[in-house]
């Protein structure tokens, strides 16, 4: 049936996260999230094209690597926890290229962050100092169990500092936490947080700009990994950390406007990740450096995701078929379709 | 329930149309975009984001009237013929600017169809001859018959001239139409198919600059519609009619580069049809005049199909609801609704 889309629901994408479990699942989707920037020549690379409201952002975000077309629709509204709906809400889709038809519906506000967790973990496998085991976790909403949770299974983190200016979050993530291979330290200030960390992430949800992370709290040879500051005017890192840091990103014409660079100068060195990733550029160098990833989420890290998961529910029955396409029994009468329809009705009334 | 997204699928698009009728749904959708058009400066508009391959092109078409937001997706493949698919096939969507949170799914392959032909007949309203009632339609495929009942409907069109290069298309078009109320009559060229009519519609597929329409094929007084030229490469009127004719387009950025003129010099003069919508230009001044509407298709359009379909289905049990958000008891606790769905397995096994 051509009409017929695969759709992976929330329901359906908890179970399928829960069957693979979570840490073999963000490690796996981070391999493939690896692989696809190895290969990152071969995409079309647009920046999103994002829609501003006093209340947030709504944005979709394409990316193409010439035979499969991905994107996604995901938005930013930090006034949302006060009606019940989540900040950052998502659904994707994976398409052929060659015909236009979509392969795959899928839920994406779960598969953010997860997707958003491994690219974090990607970047620290090559940035945070070696034998790293303890991380301050700044911002204990959504995103902050993902995130953890990735820089166990793929950078060997097991110690965690959480700190949130709300400290219901924080008893909310270490309740979260518990049992998953942990020591957990509630942190009542960001400077208690960091004290000891190799890995400084932020990830809170201020649109605004914000300090959450200041100058003094960042010392020689932490990886700062900078998820919250995601658009015009939200940042989260003091600019002299900015200054002092090695800057990585995922593709600088959308990290220049989005970022936390958009606090410097519009040619302020950076590295690309992918570029570290595929050997083309160093990591960390040496003990002492200051290495930071200003992640915004990149479109690619979509089509990773939703490419990961259209070959894990292969055959596992999860997901059900969405009626999506029309599907004439001749492509060019969509119109008999319709008459067809009407006749029907006729013979069954 | 926060996370369910009503859905309306193809089949029930298909109910939808036909319970409410085709003449009358494209009037009220016809109604709905001129309700928009009016309005026009109250939207955000960008010229819609196209990937394109060697096969077709994959579009994304949001807009915003700062209240809703909407958003399509569609694919125009010319070759999807010989697989059995639709060389334009769509879906889109409908949210709420406040929450970023979707109000409506959509099938959007029949809904283009209409929408395209209403916008069509909304254009002719104004520029076509007083009194037209013979329209040439040159290409008889998937869009054809749409583009015949919207000029029935709201033009007083009732005799068609039908030509496509294959015959069987018109054969086709022609059995779909009878007893639909129209005269009509099969041609067995451009030539002999504008003969007589007041209204020429050009929507043929073909992803080339052809010459479907010669400069002698148009004489005085005739409005041209010319619906298939809609992007790069693609075009239809022979530039010798666009030259002789007063152009109306939807959104110059985006026609300029997908529509007819993209075979003239980069600021010829156009009239924005929506101004004549809403009574800021004229429309048709004279009897000898030759207007063309170069009709590409623009996000506000879809966004107005939208609008209305949510409103027709409302109360009407059509539709079903999906499960495409993470709804979590607390927002911030994303990852403890895993843990809950966990919960629940483990009792449950």
């Amino acid at each position: 049936m051509l009409n017929l889309v695969p759709f992976v629901s929330v329901d359906d994408m908890m179970r399928l996260v829960l069957d693979v479990g979570v840490e073999r699942f963000l490690v796996e989707l981070a391999g493939t999230i690896e692989e696809d920037f190895r290969r990152w020549d071969s995409f079309d690379k647009v920046p999103r094209l994002a829609s501003h409201s006093p209340d947030g952002v709504i944005e979709l975000m394409p990316a193409s690597d010439g035979a499969l077309y991905s994107f996604k629709y995901v938005t930013g509204h930090p006034k949302n926890g006060s009606t019940g709906r989540q900040t950052v809400a998502a659904f994707g889709m994976l398409a052929d290229v060659a015909t236009g038809y979509p392969l795959l519906l899928c839920e994406m506000t779960i598969l953010t962050a997860l997707r958003t967790a491994a690219t974090s973990a990607v970047a620290a496998k090559f940035l945070a100092p070696k034998g790293a085991r303890t991380m301050a976790l700044i911002g204990n909403g959504a995103q902050a169990e993902f995130q953890a949770l990735a820089f166990k299974a793929l950078v060997g983190i097991d110690r965690l500092r959480l700190y949130d200016v709300d400290p219901a979050a924080t008893r909310k993530c270490a309740a979260n936490l518990q049992g998953l291979g942990f020591d957990v330290h509630a942190s009542a200030s960001v400077a208690e947080a960091v004290e000891g960390a190799e890995v400084v992430t932020t990830v809170t949800a201020d649109k605004r700009n914000a300090t959450v992370l200041g100058d003094n709290h960042v010392g020689a040879g932490v990886h700062v990994n900078a998820v919250g500051g995601d658009c015009p005017g939200k940042t989260e890192v003091h600019a002299g950390v900015l200054r002092r840091a090695d800057i990585f990103v995922e593709y600088p014409p959308q990290t220049r406007v989005e970022g936390e660079i958009q606090q410097l100068a519009p040619d302020h060195p950076v590295v690309e990740l992918w570029r570290v990733v595929a050997g083309e550029a160093p990591g960390r160098r040496d003990a002492r450096q200051v290495t930071l990833f200003d992640s915004v989420g990149f479109a690619i890290e979509d089509f990773s995701a939703l490419r990961y998961v259209r070959a894990k529910v292969a055959g596992t029955g999860i997901g059900r078929d969405l009626d999506l396409l029309a599907d004439p029994d001749e492509p060019r009468d969509l119109f008999g379709m319709l008459l067809r329809a009407e006749a029907r009705r006729a013979a069954a009334a």
